[in-house]
């Protein structure tokens, strides 16, 4: 254990950057951690303000700290890893879903709660806003008391559907009637019926590539087919690609996810939506847009669904408060003026309606203002947390690993060493007590063989630090073997 | 108004007669009500017990009330209906669904929480256990704070399993393994799962006839087809006519309800399970059973699931809290040892899990003993309405009315004069603020025109007296027009 001694011989400004040192060497001060104010750790180490900040200069000349105006010295994140490549083109062929199996052992380690939770894209949790939730959830018990046990109408309760239109107005200045948005038992259910509305079995779907793991066992599950698009780490879909498919297959519907998506993390400039919603209309495609991360930009920017650009009709928004507010409830929804009445139709037949409770406590929590102030203290959680797990990863990784740069939500995508598996990266880490989410599951032709997603979306803890240090070594071990 | 008049010439027991009669008359006493007790009446009547109970007993002869051993004086059910007839045989083909406009509107009119709620099947409402299962949730709330957000496991919470499976062997006496349950968002989802776990698009699907709407537009929107097979009122599928649709049919599953069909509210006897088993083995061909009415049968008697009734594997049984509970918690459940892992793939597909906290929530209830006691208490409640409404309809409706005899659950099937067309009744109640489900939408191919289904499945009110009393008038004028 270091401490300041003033009897060593060391100057004591080098003995400061060594304690420091020692403290990020250690993981007591992580990546984006800010470093004690100049008073603080002159008081607390017993040397003068001016020793404490010659420690501190010399530590940002080493690039180990950085300084943020007015605000102070934060623990650098040290290693920047190159950006995963752009996704391959793929041979183009219509597939069914390959990896049943490797499907139900990823779910089994999502579903046990005593693995270290790297599999599972679950951003709220970061920060879970329990306290409040649970305030709404007994007013409207009280409130509504025999009431709240009953069904729910087919659409959903008719308040919280006003708060979704009123939660577009006001993140992205677009309007929503309150009658187009149909609740579902979360955005998968969502997903669900807009696809059933709009396909049926033999179709053909076109998916990003990588893509949502969910999607992909929908498409399954209805008896369809999936067609790959290539994408680019920074912008999404490839619209020249995209052209190229609807060309080559006769595509029903694009199952795409605009903002955030999952795996890459990317987002769709605007400019691109507008396109995409151009080259739709052209071929009368279905365009079922999973949006169900739009509030969780880190920088708080809610990008404006496709829905709303152009005058394309046959567009499904799917949202959901399952990654932003409680994955439990299972509350999501279905938005599309065109498709309204198929949706409430099949909302019936597959479920009859959403969970009640859930939904007047959630259109109380939003009503209440609760769910803006939750976001915002959620979005910086998940920055904080992406930045450390990005910073182990370029530490405890080897060079050649390429990282997703997110710039919201709660995954990295991981491009390993060629000749990593990750689907015995996967079972390595379950057998270590940590469930990962390997690349073979983001595509149905098993593409990414060699890639793995990593969640952040999680109370950050010693654990998570040691399971990613963990990872890094396994992977180099895997990479030399 | 009347009252004991010791001046009056006529004899205080005539007044005492008088006096009760116009209460029945006005409905202030409803059949099924217990009169006042002897010492009771003779108190605030002001008359000897001797005159109270020579007054009960020539009530008795008249057969307006009648004496219960160690209990008193109750009043009569005065009209008693023949049953429905058998359903008419049907040409065989199988159809879509062909009401859908019709569906809709009556939706309409169950979402509406305005009209007299005469037209959903929602039986624990007539006797809510709120208080205990709040109770249970803020239990769970405080002991699971984070926790209860997130997500469930794909099959659902274990204890919930757990509970159920031991339920099964505490009212029926049979074995259920916690594993090869899977946790839904209600009973409509297990259908949903189980159907499209076993057929796809174009299959054809028998059902009862008449069938619970739901299965129709289940059937529908996956794009299946539906032939109905014949029953009868006291002991349901007509075994023989089922056989006849086998050879004639590739028939891809059975779904049928064993226990309190819905609308017809019969149990089809043990013996006649075993049957129906042994022929779908025959024919290889599965079986969906519908039992979310099982532990509704008035006399508590719970009947046991063709699935553990031989050998037959391809059965999947679907079960539900939503009839029984806590219809806005959609908790239901599907299970089968031999469709497990296809359900389980499907439920994470359609739908990833179902609400975590009410899944926790039922488990306490039902561990705490709760739920036997609420069942307890419901199961009297609703032969009560049963009773009350028979009567009702037997005072109100045309005297060719016939109805269903229902041994639990929470609805009637009439059977109206054959020139009355239950759409147009259907119309004219919503328009007097009342919703009822006609007899269309239990049939794909529209065969119960004169046909209507009422619910008793809410507290008992006057509201619900007016309603009924303006349904019979509103029947009589059209069976006149």
């Amino acid at each position: 254990m270091l401490s300041i001694d003033k009897q060593d011989d060391t100057y004591l400004y080098r003995q400061v950057i060594d304690l420091i040192g020692e403290n990020i060497d250690t993981g007591t001060l992580r990546p984006g951690d800010r470093l004690p104010s100049l008073r603080k750790m002159s008081q607390s180490a017993g040397v003068s303000i001016p020793t404490v900040r010659q420690a501190y200069i010399e530590l940002e000349r080493q690039r180990r700290i950085e300084s943020r105006p007015q605000s102070g010295f934060y623990v650098r994140h040290r290693a920047i890893n190159p950006i995963v490549s752009p996704a391959p083109s793929s041979d183009g062929q219509p597939v069914c879903l390959n990896c049943r199996p490797l499907m139900e052992r990823v779910y089994e380690g999502i579903n046990n709660p005593n693995l270290v939770p790297l599999g599972i894209a679950n951003p709220c949790m970061a920060k879970p806003a329990a306290k409040n939730l649970h305030r709404s959830m007994k007013r409207i018990m009280s409130r509504a008391e025999e009431r709240s046990l009953g069904y729910a109408s087919t659409l959903g309760e008719p308040s919280l559907r006003r708060q979704i239109a009123y939660h577009y107005l006001d993140t992205a200045g677009v309007q929503a009637q309150p009658d187009h948005i149909a609740i579902t038992n979360g955005g998968q259910e969502a997903l669900l019926i807009a696809l059933s509305a709009v396909a049926s079995t033999g179709d053909v779907i076109a998916v990003e590539t990588p893509t949502y793991h969910g999607m992909l066992e929908l498409i399954d599950g209805l008896g369809m087919l999936a067609v790959e698009v290539e994408t680019c780490p920074e912008e999404g879909v490839v619209l020249d690609e995209l052209r190229r498919t609807l060309e080559a297959y006769p595509v029903k519907a694009c199952m795409f996810s605009t903002t955030l998506s999952n795996p890459l993390g990317v987002t769709m400039p605007e400019r691109d939506r507008r396109r995409l919603v151009q080259i739709l209309e052209e071929f009368d495609t279905v365009l079922i847009e999973d949006d169900v991360y739009g509030d969780l930009r880190f920088d708080g920017y809610r990008p404006i669904p496709a829905q709303f650009l152009g005058d394309h009709a046959r567009i499904i928004t799917c949202g959901s408060f399952s990654k932003t507010a409680a994955p439990g409830y299972r509350v999501g929804w279905a938005y599309s003026p065109h498709f309204i009445e198929d949706i409430r139709r099949l909302k019936r037949a597959f479920s009859c309606s959403s969970g009640f409770l859930q939904q007047l406590t959630l259109a109380d929590f939003l009503a209440s203002g609760d769910y803006a102030r939750h976001l915002k203290m959620l979005r910086p959680e998940l920055q904080r947390n992406a930045e450390r797990m990005a910073a182990l990863i370029g530490e405890h990784f080897p060079s050649e690993t390429r990282t997703s740069k997110p710039v919201g939500g709660s995954v990295l995508w991981l491009e390993l060493p060629e000749n990593v598996n990750a689907e015995e990266l996967f079972d390595d880490a379950i057998a270590a007590g940590i469930s990962v989410a390997p690349g073979q599951i983001f595509s149905p032709a098993n593409r990414y063989d060699n890639f793995v997603r990593l969640s952040f979306g999680h109370p950050w803890s010693d654990k998570t630090d040691d399971a990613v240090r963990w990872l890094g070594r396994r992977v180099s071990e895997l990479a030399k073997a």
